[in-house]
């Protein structure tokens, strides 16, 4: 742990008003001085997304009994460029990201408004982690979540992040004695097959909702995010930014070597 | 080449109108049949969002002379699962976002709808392309994209892709004559230095833009795209959705062995 107290960046995708994010701050505060802020309303499956067509409004709040929490008319990730931007007054030590409510496995990463803000920390060299827990009730029961949250925090704090990751953390839906701890993991290779449910509105004319199913296609074993939480694991994945795929270069440069001047 | 004619999808984030997807287009027809789904607006930034809590609509367009066009109301990310789900009837062999009006080289990769698009695409296990000049001029000339886009998007449809990624293709803002060729590159380190200019509203109050100045603290020579780019080439990086940071797997076994129960 820093010596001094260390300063610690709250965020999340489902907005200032969920219980996931006050679950977040309640803990956080047991482990340093904490600064909110977070999207006015739910932004869940924004991704990596960033306000450039339009404005921004930052309003000072008390949802959460924090000296400054702060509500943002945007993404997530704008949250955290306006945190390291405009409001804190150092690099803070650590960002968390959620409580989010439900799953952000497997590919789920690259549509999380949750994920992407720890991610976006990250970029700056601000050790940060999101954490999912597999429920989307406003009702989910958070204690087990908020005390593996202060078990990974400390253990981030205390140790530092490996240089350009993040950690992804999935909790399963289960009281804190049905949990067999932490699992580290690699991203399941699985997906969305998606259908678009057709309405009609009142004159007829269709209109689309978005929907699917999730699909494990990973043939591996005990090592995956999604095989972890479904064996009552915690699962911990580190992720990182450059999305170069490395092993493609070479076979790359073999293509397109006849196509160089 | 695939024996029968390919069926190529096209999309972008400049939305439908834009010239990038009209050239893009233009190029296609000459490799394929060629099936458009794109934003009805400008979707810049919207990295992969996909929009779940509120509908979509979808709707035939004539802009390219095309006999499948439609122009949809959500993200690159929506239109790529649309035309799975709802539109194509088979699998496309391809396909291929942009040209973007603007540079996505580097970091902008998890920001860029275009990126998204493609990264979305390679996810259902479809080669995919996102194209990007160097010009966010309305007028910009895209007719060396339009060269190289024939180029690499033939060698994709022969050659196919490595499992599980796509291509991120930058092209400077350049004549055909003084570009010096394509260049296989990895993603640079690099980011966005953010500030929000604040301004105040009719009201005194205030509201704030996102700004930022790009700045490359990658330590590469010749080997990144922001390298390629500015040495008058194409940079081509093969872009991968599995987060992971395998590296970082080991350290924290490490760290969190004794976490575990």
């Amino acid at each position: 742990m820093p010596a001094k107290k260390p300063l610690i960046l709250v965020t999340n995708d489902d907005g200032i008003t969920s219980p996931g994010i006050s679950a977040l701050v309640e803990t956080m505060k047991e482990l340093g001085e904490v600064v909110v802020i977070a999207p006015d309303k739910p932004q869940s499956g924004v991704g990596h997304a960033i306000t450039i067509n339009s404005t921004i409004r930052i309003y000072r709040t008390k949802y959460h009994g924090v000296e400054q929490e702060y509500s943002l008319t945007g993404t997530p990730v704008d949250c955290v460029k306006m945190a390291f931007s405009k409001v804190l007054k150092r690099k803070p030590d650590l960002c968390v990201s959620g409580i989010n409510h439900g799953s952000n496995i497997s590919i789920n990463v690259i549509y999380s408004g949750t994920m992407s803000a720890a991610v976006e920390a990250a970029v700056d060299g601000i050790p940060s982690i999101g954490f999912s827990l597999l429920d989307t009730s406003i009702d989910a029961d958070f204690s087990a979540s908020q005390y593996y949250a202060k078990v990974i925090s400390k253990q981030v704090l205390t140790s530092g992040m490996q240089k350009d990751t993040c950690l992804n953390v999935n909790i399963p839906k289960l009281n804190l004695s049905e949990i067999k701890g932490i699992k580290i993991c690699r991203q399941a290779r699985a997906n969305w097959v998606e259908e678009f449910e057709e309405r009609k509105d009142p004159a007829g004319n269709p209109y689309y909702w978005l929907t699917g199913k999730f699909v494990d296609y990973d043939k591996g074993k005990n090592d995956t995010d999604v095989w972890a939480v479904k064996n009552n694991y915690i699962s911990v994945v580190p992720v990182m930014f450059d999305l170069t795929a490395y092993s493609a270069l070479s076979p790359l440069e073999k293509q397109f070597s006849k196509k160089k001047k």
